[in-house]
């Protein structure tokens, strides 16, 4: 179809909710998926994640850029050796090779759209070496879940 | 900066609000521009779109597709011989070589994410004989600003 709409609470018609890497080969918890946009023609994928209070999107790098705008709740985002405050409708950069991970603040889930090439390389997860240099910030290691 | 805050009502930090196809080409009224995301590692282009009440986007049709998402107000939308109401976070997916053209209803303007190809065709404007089909359908007859 070419109009799907809205359902409340960022939900859509016709749009499933998709666990989040099912494959066991990452860290993450109280995260879903929708695809709103992707499509033989389409140089980019257009996702919609959401993590639940409590939860937290993986902790990952990768050569590809996320651009991400939330649009439910609000969080904060490591990115690299740094934490942001981040609320509705904020824009992030998530550039190449730059360690990230999201988590909600508050009673309500973060929602964000994350844009990103079709093609792209797989995500990198943390070595222990990695986590022993991102914990030598102390908000970093503070914040990360891993 | 990898964090542009949303300053309320869809305007953003670092973000300049463009006018719309200021080239003189295209029909279209009270209508502006703002890219939140492109570079040269993006297969993508992340834009928004507010057209203001009463205004239009231009009718206008292209190879690409265009991925949509309302984020403001509330209004219609022509895809080829049909006119749709469009909300809140409803998401239109513009198909390749289907007329199209955006308008506000009520008193706030439509502001909505459309997300391209970086790679694209330009668009085509109606002849008069495109006009001519489109206006065999009353709905559009009655919708189309040109």
């Amino acid at each position: 179809m070419m109009i799907r709409s809205h359902l409340g609470d960022c939900r859509w018609t016709e749009t499933p909710v998709l666990g989040y890497k099912q494959d066991g080969t990452t860290s993450f918890r109280d995260i879903t998926k929708q695809i709103l946009f992707e499509g033989a023609q389409m140089h980019f994928q257009w996702r919609y994640f959401e993590v639940a209070p409590g939860g937290y999107s993986s902790l990952e790098r990768h050569e590809h850029e996320h651009a991400v705008m939330v649009v439910r709740g609000a969080g904060r985002v490591l990115l690299q050796d740094a934490v942001y405050d981040i609320g509705h409708y904020d824009l992030i950069l998530v550039p190449p090779m730059t360690w990230h991970q999201f988590q909600p603040t508050g009673d309500e889930p973060l929602g964000f759209l994350c844009i990103v090439n079709a093609e792209r390389d797989r995500p990198q997860l943390p070595t222990a070496a990695d986590l022993e240099l991102l914990r030598q910030h102390p908000a970093v290691a503070a914040f990360i879940k891993v």
